[in-house]
């Protein structure tokens, strides 16, 4: 039995070396891994390996990762080729911190627990709608290819009235669709910030999460914020270069800290950039995620002079696979991002643009927040009852007025690597403050939005017990 | 009716103005423009800027263009803010060629003959398929987000059955989704590729109209091609920097040339590149789209080192407003390319995902082939008569076997740029060679895929009138 076993495991790591899936230099999964993998017990695998190991074909040495070193084609030639592999940590843009990647990995670990999810939860998700608008979709459907640069006119134009509702005037030609936030973030960077820029953004923020600006060469510079929002004191000290520097603000519903900008703030803030000339980008999409009350008018609603970029976005409130999203600027900036856009990607999906069209116009759209507004309200309360219940002794946080972010502040600081992983061990998905540029390990950020009912419940429980742990260490 | 007409201009100038769309430094469309625009005379447009340009709004000497100098705010203030008009030209990212630009502008004018366009005609899509796949997508949809990093499993998993039928082995976990394959290069280019690599291409090349190596601060370098692909001769001579060269190669059909590759030329390509440890991108899009026999298979499905990278999609072969492609490559490479995709834009439309996945399950993509095949052959003999028709005097060609190009040698070099300018006042946009970098004046790319059947024939006679013009100048 094991000896069919072993013979099935040397064969298929023969075949991934062969087909050059796994390339020279790369390494094998652990014995470990490849015993879950075949479930067979870790003798075997050595077995399979020591085989491997004397055709020349894979190197290990105790205590390190065994690598492939040849294979068939350099076993026939004696020759090592060049390869891809080589190249990888090379090229100008940077990997992910692997926290992040570990994090996005086990995002789609179905047995976890996920309080780290910024994503609404399946059961909230508008099937039905969804389905019914794919049907509109499908019976409207014309002969479809590549999108105008700025995005599908129709799309445009419902998002001009969308705006509209929002206190937002944007005529169509402003408008540029995107595939979310994140491209929106991306097109800014390689295309308006030049080389040692700075960014200044909320610290904490999500961006810290994200390669998309450091990538671009340009430095973020952190400004504390409070429960009003960005704190302006701070920003009125920094001594900016103009041409060079950029302030990014997240001012509704702020992730990671939910913190929402007060009106009297954004007047303020807003008078201070025009008088320092500071350009902004205002993310803003979390506006639609309001539980108590709206929120006051966006930055952009007062912008007068065409130094902001606005972004919103469907994946937070609606669905994140859809993949649409938008930014709002002056005529020849959008111009200049569509340009861009079509040399990245030629456009956004023709059929998500569709169906974004269809539920904006339909009525859909706002019907829909209705719905996922209660659900989240319910959430919210059930989520705050647990964390009275289990983690006031450790800790404290404010309740957020929207979005769907916790932001907790443990009386004790834990080292975040290794919060994160008892978690994780437990069962249990986290963002720890750390990848949001806060290292004292004092925060957490948990999300009420995604996992069940009781799984939010039982999440908090388990994680008051991992801090109590900790804590008596 | 003048005098309301005028008013009119100037409120729809000054909301411009006052939004932030038309910002400071922005030039004002021509005279010519506006009056065209509100459909009034000269005149009238003459007096509505002298209004603007009394309150201080705009300024314009003869000659040069009128732009915005002042907005309400800046005239209350006395100030002049920053705005992101001053970035534009400053990002790392290169704005595509001026002939690039008007040219993607132009293709959605419907009232020029479209000999440019590289896309299926509107008559050509599947469009009762289409359908009929949304409407299963639709009936078999569940909740969806955030997709996998590397692409939704189920369509990877119907790539990689896909490839096999091409003689391409590659598992789910070495196949990268992508919006189009100009989002490949765009991420390998950035995530592979050091500044200072050179890229080795075909000479002529599509590549060249495409920004996305430059901006990444890589060198392109043109081998000469020959009607059974790229010269080998030339390669051999070429001293590469093992780590610093990749070759990149599109050797079915080529664009835009439709030169193939033949079976021994692929060999011996194959072995250079080995013994040179050349990493090679196989730009493969064009395949399905063989119309006499299928074409040798492709340089991929001999790779056994893991030093090529593959890529495929849809965009030509069935629709490109899907935007669905896909890489292949060692997983390794693929995992990073996948990390970088994350951090541009969190992955493609899942909508658009779901339907890639049925066409290719519900083997409606391969009878949408053999549909698409019969047509083109039909397009391509009315073309080729046409052709002889009128342009037998002017030029050679030779008759591509698939794909949908045809590469046009003048016997007498003509300027691009006043060659395209002619011709599209005579109603008609094609591609005149020197996107693809070759200067001559002597070549232009023509495609029988896109303008209707009389278009084809009618678009050719005035393409010989042009050209019998231009030479007996």
């Amino acid at each position: 039995m094991n000896e069919t076993k072993h013979v099935h495991i040397v064969t298929f790591i023969k075949d991934k070396i062969k087909k050059g899936e796994w390339t020279i230099g790369s390494r094998l999964p652990s014995q470990r891994q490849l015993a879950l993998l075949f479930e067979v017990n870790r003798s075997t695998i050595v077995t399979a390996l020591e085989e491997l190991t004397a055709e020349g074909l894979i190197q290990g040495k105790t205590g390190v990762a065994t690598v492939v070193i040849n294979n068939t084609w350099t076993l026939l030639e004696g020759n090592v080729p060049s390869t891809w592999n080589k190249n990888i940590k090379l090229g100008g843009h940077q990997a992910s911190s692997v926290l992040v990647q570990e994090i996005n990995e086990a995002e789609s670990d179905p047995r976890l627990i996920q309080l780290s999810k910024g994503e609404l939860a399946p059961d909230l998700f508008p099937l039905q709608q969804m389905k019914e608008v794919l049907h509109r979709v499908s019976d409207q459907l014309t002969s479809f290819g590549y999108e105008e640069p700025k995005g599908n006119r129709q799309l445009r134009e419902a998002v001009s009235v969308h705006l509209k509702k929002r206190g937002i005037n944007a005529s169509p030609s402003s408008i540029l669709i995107v595939s979310g936030a994140l491209q929106a973030l991306h097109l800014i960077s390689v295309g308006l910030l030049q080389q040692g820029s700075t960014v200044y953004v909320e610290k904490p923020s999500y961006v810290y999460s994200l390669a998309v600006f450091q990538s671009a060469g340009v430095q973020l510079k952190g400004l504390p914020i409070d429960r009003e929002g960005l704190s302006l004191e701070a920003l009125q000290k920094v001594p900016f270069r103009p041409g060079h520097s950029v302030l990014y603000t997240n001012p509704t519903y702020h992730n990671p800290t939910s913190s929402l900008m007060s009106l009297s703030r954004r007047k303020t803030l807003r008078a201070v950039c025009e008088e320092k000339q500071l350009p902004m980008i205002e993310d803003d999409v979390y506006r639609d995620l309001w539980l108590d009350e709206p929120p006051p008018p966006a930055l952009k609603a007062r912008d007068t002079t065409g130094s902001m970029l606005y972004l919103g976005s469907f994946s937070k409130s609606l669905s994140a696979g859809l993949r649409i999203g938008w930014v709002v600027g002056p005529d020849a900036v959008i111009d200049r991002l569509a340009d861009l856009k079509m040399q990245s990607d030629y456009g956004s999906s023709s059929l998500s643009q569709y169906a974004a069209t269809e539920w904006l116009t339909s009525g859909l759209y706002e019907e829909h927040l209705t719905t996922i507004r209660e659900a989240l309200i319910y959430r919210r309360t059930l989520f705050v009852q647990a964390l009275e219940t289990y983690l006031a002794p450790y800790a404290t946080w404010t309740v957020p007025t929207g979005g769907f972010f916790i932001w907790i502040q443990l009386h004790q600081a834990i080292d975040a690597r290794s919060l994160f992983s008892q978690a994780k061990e437990a069962g249990l998905l986290l963002n720890p403050g750390s990848i949001y540029a806060e290292p004292s390990g004092s925060y957490i950020r948990l999300s009420y939005a995604y996992a069940s009912h009781s799984e939010l419940q039982e999440g908090i429980r388990r994680l008051a017990l991992i801090i109590k742990t900790a804590i008596e260490k």
